[in-house]
């Protein structure tokens, strides 16, 4: 069964997901890196001389059985960048996904084939109809939905996520953009577990029961 | 050395430190014991049959080496209280603190002394200023910022917490009142440990360096 996975969502204690000021030198915003060098620490990340315990194993879980991926206009590209009618995304040639990638925004244009087996193509719809679309371009296997925080928590509003991997880095950005807003109760609908490493970071999963 | 201390300072994974519609029959809101539920199950306050591992030791800190707390007047009581001249707040005639309490509040009344130890007195005053009275009270031993969530942020933004310790529980309660809110950057001032367990919850530390 294609399952529907947030994987390697890292979030700031006090919830946000990006940080403030994002552009194009500032993917993240007034957070830089702090998000996420627990995975960058990683085997998976770093290659030879990377940590290989849970933050790598969790890391690793990222690309496999993964046939789709759905991210919002904002993990693409800087604001503004649907001006820019060369622009293709800030992963240069060969982009980490190896998927069909559908990039969701109201400025569509066609779809470009990039190295490696990424396609980007670009929709503007709900996220149920989104992932439909996904779905089917992903042949059975999962599709993760890649962020940023606003697309992972409308498609939890929606109850469309089965599986959600968030990573708790224990600093306070104070500002940005948080996650978890208008989601009360949602961990009712899960199995929650935490584990934290010694990295710093805790692991939160989200899995919804019997999926 | 006496330190200020926070602990047993439970919050959901959004941050919230209590719930909203905070009522006499309700102190933490909607979020009902949800927040709390953790620290009942442990040894030190369930007695016998109560956990006995990293949540119990934890919990334990609460009342080693305090010689006085302070607290927020949401703490004392539900909204309006100050009208009551007959409340002393919602613990019985043995409070569990069994040392002076500071009381932060703009409706001073005379002390009440209650059994065990506890006494509370009514102050209009700054962080710093309630710090210092509480300090001379406590006679060499450390201060407990005893909460809600306001009177901790309020302390952590003036430099005044040496230690404190959060507990992030797995939930998301999406409205109440937020620890983290104006705190940007505060884990830098700390040593800062978190420590996931069985029950599911997160201890988080913010240790000041040196202190």
């Amino acid at each position: 069964m294609s399952r529907t996975r947030v994987n390697n969502f890292s979030i700031s204690l006090d919830g946000f997901g990006t940080g403030e000021g994002q552009s194009a030198e500032a993917p993240f915003g007034h957070a830089g890196d702090r998000l996420h060098q627990w995975m960058f620490a990683t085997h998976w990340w770093h290659g030879p001389g990377g940590s290989g315990g849970v933050d790598d194993a969790l890391a690793q879980r990222f690309e496999p059985g993964i046939g789709a991926e759905i991210m919002g206009a904002n993990k693409f590209g800087y604001p503004g960048w649907h001006e820019d009618p060369a622009w293709k995304g800030p992963w240069g040639p060969n982009p980490p996904f190896h998927t069909p990638v559908f990039v969701l925004t109201h400025h569509t244009r066609p779809s470009i084939e990039m190295e490696g087996g990424t396609t980007f193509h670009f929709i503007d719809a709900s996220p149920a109809e989104a992932l439909a679309t996904a779905r089917e371009a992903a042949r059975g296997q999962d599709v993760r939905i890649g962020g940023g925080p606003t697309v992972v928590r409308d498609f939890l509003a929606a109850g469309l996520v089965d599986h959600l991997h968030a990573v708790v880095v224990p600093i306070v950005l104070g500002r940005g953009v948080r996650l978890w807003d208008g989601l009360e109760g949602i961990d009712t609908q899960y199995e929650v577990e935490a584990t934290s490493t010694p990295s710093g970071v805790t692991h939160v999963t989200f899995t919804r029961p019997g999926v």
